[in-house]
């Protein structure tokens, strides 16, 4: 997975971290569905995700309103429903503002 | 790693997602000190951290001051010479401020 090519700030990101439950549950599958669906959101911006016993994604968006938009869709509250009962051991969502941002690139 | 212990929002993220080059070049040692010395600064609130392939590092801070100060730390600046000269075949850094967060934990 590259690193998100967002746009100058300011704009959005949630930052998602998760302690998985044992076992898969159908998680994989649904995991990369819902990535693919995350994709097309308007004012979606990119996504980051990587996980070593603790997962971090981090989505990035133009806006709040973008934000509760894709959480109210309909395939993700199903999906969040299930990461309650099943997927998750425990989550933390954080909803932030990237104010400034900087980067290095090897040539 | 447990999912960091955050006061209520707001307070500030920096998202540091990373590339690395081959090898170790030294690099898993001066990570650990480095992220020893920065949970001992002042408005340090708490780190998350993921690789597999992509690097994400989430730190948390109280305020933008501690971030700055944390930035121009002497071994800290040490490290992001050798970050950009070694470690890191491409990196992001974006700095946010935290609107609102919430979570879940099974019981």
């Amino acid at each position: 997975m590259p690193i998100a090519n967002t746009p100058p700030a300011p704009y959005y990101a949630v930052i998602f971290t998760s302690l998985r439950t044992e076992g898969d549950n159908g998680y994989g599958k649904m995991a990369e569905a819902l990535e693919q669906l995350t994709a097309t959101q308007p004012g979606f911006l990119g996504i980051e995700s990587a996980r070593d016993g603790l997962g971090i994604t981090v989505s990035y968006w133009e806006s709040l309103d973008s934000i509760a938009a894709w959480r109210a869709n309909a395939r993700h509250l199903v999906a969040q429903q299930k990461g309650r009962d099943v997927w998750y051991e425990q989550f933390q969502v954080r909803i932030c503002r990237v104010e400034r941002d900087y980067g290095f690139e090897r040539t």
